[in-house]
């Protein structure tokens, strides 16, 4: 056997425990009874144990050498090579970092995470600061492992978006913000113009469920190889070839949550479901770029769902199910409102950006040290009245609403709306490349766009950084124009902007 | 550290990895999507190869040197002691066998496994011949890498229950079979004494889960540990502390295939649920011995569940939640119904046991080659008018009824028939230990019955061969007197044999 095909081997392996762990995180999510939990953490960390070990072996080392001497002179942007490059910096960066380390971090994620259940629960940010210094220490000297980079944050950064340097995220952002906040205080002068009442009700969940299993099968989700399950806090997965899991929540009284919720989760699914056959059980099998990931949840909730389009598919099965009269125009303008708000998860598209900015600012300060981590809630507060205009009634509705500090997830933010950034680009390109991609969607026809899709992001997996992707499908880098243009035309046409 | 406790460490990751192999295959058969069917196969495979090379590595029996050594002179039943044990003979075990008969065993027992469904399903026993003869060529090979048995099926045996000779079976299955062929000829000159029709009608499968529940719930199921769900061919898997799931199946014309089933499962989960919590994370903290499990399950299906002191607390909830009226005798005596009939896993308490020395006599004949794999149907079919006085009409409902030959089990059988011997012998002790027994499950206290069982039994884990264990709680080996004894009782009151 050749080095390559040995190597290929382990990988393959390596893929499996990756998908093992899915489907423990699936369960633990979705079915799991509460007292398995302990149980739980102990499997998982014993999976993430044996993986990193095999990983990071001499062994690999010896094959990653071996492989790349036979493979010198193949295309760079073959499977393979591709395939060698992002487990070669995969085994850099963890060799880089010792076990203890990684150990202490875990460990500390863990009880961050516990603190803050309990202080976002009693609104209490300083019960949660000696976690979340705790959690800054530790990504300190996680940073210190490494070496050649401009500055500490592009270490973090790199762990959800391989490639992607801080200094271009923040101009990017400088610019969103530019372009968001007239948008916002536009809007906010026309609030009156949109009633979003349709949306609030007595809305049966077994009904609910069927309006949204029509639209996710309208996108491509199939009981052969998709399951769809209830949880608090939902999430797509992807156990393997074949087998797609999404999952949602319902709110009686408000239906766009589960619909909207249920189209996004089978946003990030389709993408995994897409990846080619051939890369499944390689490195490349699964999307690892968050920004690429987090572009087809918010293009197919917000391009796709919230389009006056699909809003016409939607309406009559609405009218029908909930036994109401809402026409397609006013679901549109309903789903579509702008209105600044104090909780991220529950923000509009326009305000959406904004909530992120503000975070990707305070994670810089905090982790160069020009932020103390018990200033945080005046900071906070000070900037939401500043970028969206709302006072924060409290650390739970504030700095202390998001898990992700918690669990020392630092440099995940900026994904989030980087995400909407590509989303915009894709579409603008798939509306110029799809005859009548607006009609088909009125129709209800939504296969031409999925495969539009599959085509062009999907298939490839984890083969192309985001900014290496959408050069191929675009011709550009990440950029700014087309969301923006994308979000104007939107509210020009809803606020009459 | 000391090395026992380093092979401690490894031992609880070993408990790990089996703990998410049980989680994987209860997801395969309750959750997965069909076309996940493929990936889940690999990822079982790598961690079947990852568990298996952890558990024969060199380290593993330097640690078992060090570590026995450092035990010496402790109590032989210790925890620590019998964990050793245990994991010696696995290991001994496990090194003996190649990797590449293991890798075969399982190829072809996945192979036989297809060929066997499509072979029942036109009931073609000829095409089934190549795929046992293979398997049995491969039990030759497997039992050829041990030495120091009395015969080849002693080998087959201990791989499902531990200890057990095949010689003793013999002695215990020849005395089983004496006192179950009058009993039962008996029963068939006084068939017109039961009538089961109460059993059979329309019970919509919502009121039968209620059903079930609320008989679960008596037993200790709780949602805070436990869960149920809907299956083919039900099971129940502890997925690790704290975490213990059932399944069933339900007929909407029977009612007793899902009642029953799911108290027989909800008896295996009662096991692992009462496993003590210092031996969660050993290799004794899931059960080994068949025998013993099978005795769980066995105990609460037949000797609580269909007997009449609980038919008392079930006849009331049937009539409300089927809107009908089935008294307490009537249900008592339709549900212990003796009738000879072609299908195992739907025969009666007294038949089941003649299934079962039937197959077990014809695995002996096909190992020690005293039958050929061909010969196979005809001498199925003339047993079975011998033991049980029925004809066989096609393959399909005789001998390629079960699933365990075609994946390569030979030597499981006889735990199941074991399994009703253990359950008499503890169900004697029982009743003589807990204070009038029949009058606390007539009252649908089964909480004290579960108690003496879990402190008696289930806390101990693997750490006991069936033998030993029956020898702590009763003072005896295995016997087939307290069995039949209790049959006998039953059938009398039945019957009036």
């Amino acid at each position: 056997m050749t080095q390559l095909g040995e190597l290929k081997a382990r990988l393959a392996e390596l893929a499996d425990l990756n998908n093992i762990g899915h489907l423990l995180e699936w369960d633990q999510n979705t079915m799991m009874p509460p007292s398995g939990a302990q149980s739980r953490s102990e499997a998982l960390a014993t999976l993430g144990r044996i993986s990193h070990d095999l990983l990071i072996s001499d062994d690999t080392g010896r094959l990653l050498e071996g492989a790349a001497a036979e493979l010198d002179g193949a295309a760079p942007d073959s499977d393979d090579a591709r395939a060698l490059a992002v487990t070669r910096r995969r085994y850099d960066k963890a060799r880089r970092v010792p076990a203890d380390l990684v150990a202490e971090m875990a460990r500390a994620g863990a009880l961050g995470y516990e603190a803050w259940v309990e202080a976002r629960r009693r609104s209490d940010f300083a019960a949660f600061v000696p976690y979340l210094e705790r959690n800054l220490e530790l990504a300190h000297r996680y940073v210190g492992c490494f070496d050649g980079f401009d500055c500490a944050y592009d270490v973090l950064l790199d762990n959800f978006e391989p490639g992607m340097k801080t200094a271009q995220v923040a101009a990017l952002f400088a610019e969103l913000r530019t372009e968001l906040q007239p948008l916002i205080e536009g809007v906010r002068e026309r609030a009156d113009r949109v009633d979003a009442s349709c949306l609030h009700g007595r809305f049966p969940t077994d009904r609910q469920r069927r309006l949204v299993a029509e639209a996710l099968e309208l996108m491509g989700f199939s009981s052969e190889s998709w399951r769809m399950d209830d949880t608090v806090h939902p999430f797509a997965s992807n156990i393997g070839a074949g087998d797609t899991r999404i999952t949602t929540r319902w709110d009686e009284g408000y239906f766009a949550s589960a619909l909207y919720g249920a189209m996004h989760e089978c946003g990030h699914g389709l993408y995994e479901a897409g990846i080619a056959e051939e890369l499944k059980r390689t490195p490349l099998g699964h999307g690892e770029s968050l920004s690429l990931h987090e572009s087809q949840s918010r293009l197919w909730e917000n391009m796709v769902g919230r389009s006056r389009a699909f809003s016409g598919v939607l309406a009559p099965r609405i009218s029908e199910l909930f036994d109401t009269n809402i026409d397609p125009e006013t679901l549109y303008r309903a789903v579509n409102r702008v209105q600044p708000s104090l909780i991220r998860v529950e923000a509009d598209e326009a305000t959406y950006g904004l909530h992120i900015v503000l975070r990707f600012e305070f994670e810089q300060d905090l982790i160069e040290g020009r932020l103390a981590v018990a200033e945080l809630p005046e900071a906070w507060n000070a900037r939401m009245s500043d970028y969206l205009g709302i006072d924060v009634p409290d650390d739970a509705r504030g700095v202390l609403q998001d898990v992700h500090w918690s669990a020392g997830m630092l440099g995940y933010f900026p994904t989030y709306a980087l995400g909407n950034l590509v989303a915009g680009q894709l579409w603008e390109r798939a509306d110029a490349e799809i005859e009548d991609l607006d009609g088909r969607i009125a129709a209800g026809e939504l296969g031409p766009l999925r495969e539009w899709l599959r085509e062009r992001v999907h298939r490839h997996g984890a083969k192309f950084e985001a900014g290496q992707l959408l050069q191929r499908v675009t011709g550009a880098q990440i950029s700014v124009g087309p969301f923006i243009a994308y979000l104007k035309r939107k509210l020009s046409d809803v606020y009459g902007l």
